[in-house]
């Protein structure tokens, strides 16, 4: 059956990846499960239809017969153990992997998305120049153990996982920080990351979206 | 092989439950594994010992053989794997479930844990007063968004599962910031949580723990 995510109809980055309907997607394309995608407006996405998929009201959703999921992490973890080649085989690895979707959304990610809404909800302010250093260390704390856990391999643990899938597209919402700079190995894991045909179909395909969507 | 987890050798909630080793815990007593909890002080966290187990510093962790986890939220879907009892067999409701685990960490945890933040960290700056506000609207949207979700359920899917777990931990953290009295049922939903015979055998192992280490 083929399942059907939901994606912004007109991402409000301009078609950079950010959304999260590009894990979702990338997962997708690298078990080779083709999809299909229905687009909400940012009105659609606060009426009672998409809430009842969605009670967040956010993006992506999953949907495959009966069974209808929210939250990108649940959704990668749901293809991942339908599916070969996002999960390792041997037990003490999976639960691993796990482990690095989990540090991914709730360690990493969460610093990230503070800084970033700063910048959206507080630039105007006078606090802002005080408070974005502040901002700046939290995520470079994190940023600093993971490139230490990290050293020269080339993903989090053994093979490509779910976790760099995940740690990867958390760690791109920096891209013009000027953060990731600071960490080279980190830099050079993303660029692995999106260096896999699966990423740069699943990319490909949500910037059509947005060229489509802006006459382009 | 009995599990070994770590947690604060001195809570700094003062044995109020709210450190994440209390998840652990409690998904430990709801499957009836009996554990072994190893101490660590706030030095002992930033010394490499602790960092080869946990790379962001933090508790809990979990060793059972070779496997060495970090994350609560891995290691409380790792129990829920390995014993009957904290996800249900169906497989929707079995995705479902951990859906509400990835929701619990991902969705409401963060902005409850930087309102908590400010409040350590901004009580004395000129802002807070400005940003309390915000903040609090930041955890009003979603606590009415999952209280809305929830309607008169007792539990957020069917059965309790390990997403209603993580969920009343994360929604716990609000206990005395007034928040949770304008949403009735999220409040009962916790006191359900509370009045499990496995959340108050966890809650009185993590206790026994701060008294002994106030010479109470």
């Amino acid at each position: 059956m083929t399942p059907t995510i939901t994606a912004f109809e007109s991402s409000p980055d301009r078609g950079r990846g950010l959304a999260r309907d590009m894990r979702v997607r990338w997962a997708l394309e690298e078990v080779g499960q083709p999809y299909e995608v229905r687009l909400v407006s940012f009105e659609e996405m606060k009426q009672a239809v998409h809430l009842a998929l969605h009670p967040f009201g956010q993006i992506p959703t999953y949907e495959e017969g009966d069974l209808a999921l929210f939250e990108s992490g649940a959704i990668v973890l749901h293809i991942a153990e339908r599916h070969a080649g996002l999960l390792p085989v041997d037990a003490d690895a999976r639960a691993r992997a796990i482990m690095w979707m989990f540090a991914a959304l709730s360690t990493v990610e969460p610093p990230i998305v503070d800084r970033e809404m700063a910048g959206y909800a507080e630039r105007d302010k006078a606090w802002y120049a005080e408070r974005l250093p502040i901002l700046d260390g939290r995520v470079r704390g994190r940023l600093g153990q993971l490139s230490r856990r990290l050293g020269e391999a080339e993903w989090l643990d053994g093979g490509f996982s779910a976790g760099d899938l995940l740690m990867v597209t958390v760690l791109r919402r920096l891209e013009t920080s000027g953060l990731l700079e600071e960490y080279p190995n980190l830099a050079a894991f993303i660029a692995r990351g999106e260096a896999r045909p699966a990423y740069r179909r699943a990319f490909a395909a949500q910037l059509a979206v947005f060229t489509a969507a802006s006459g382009g």
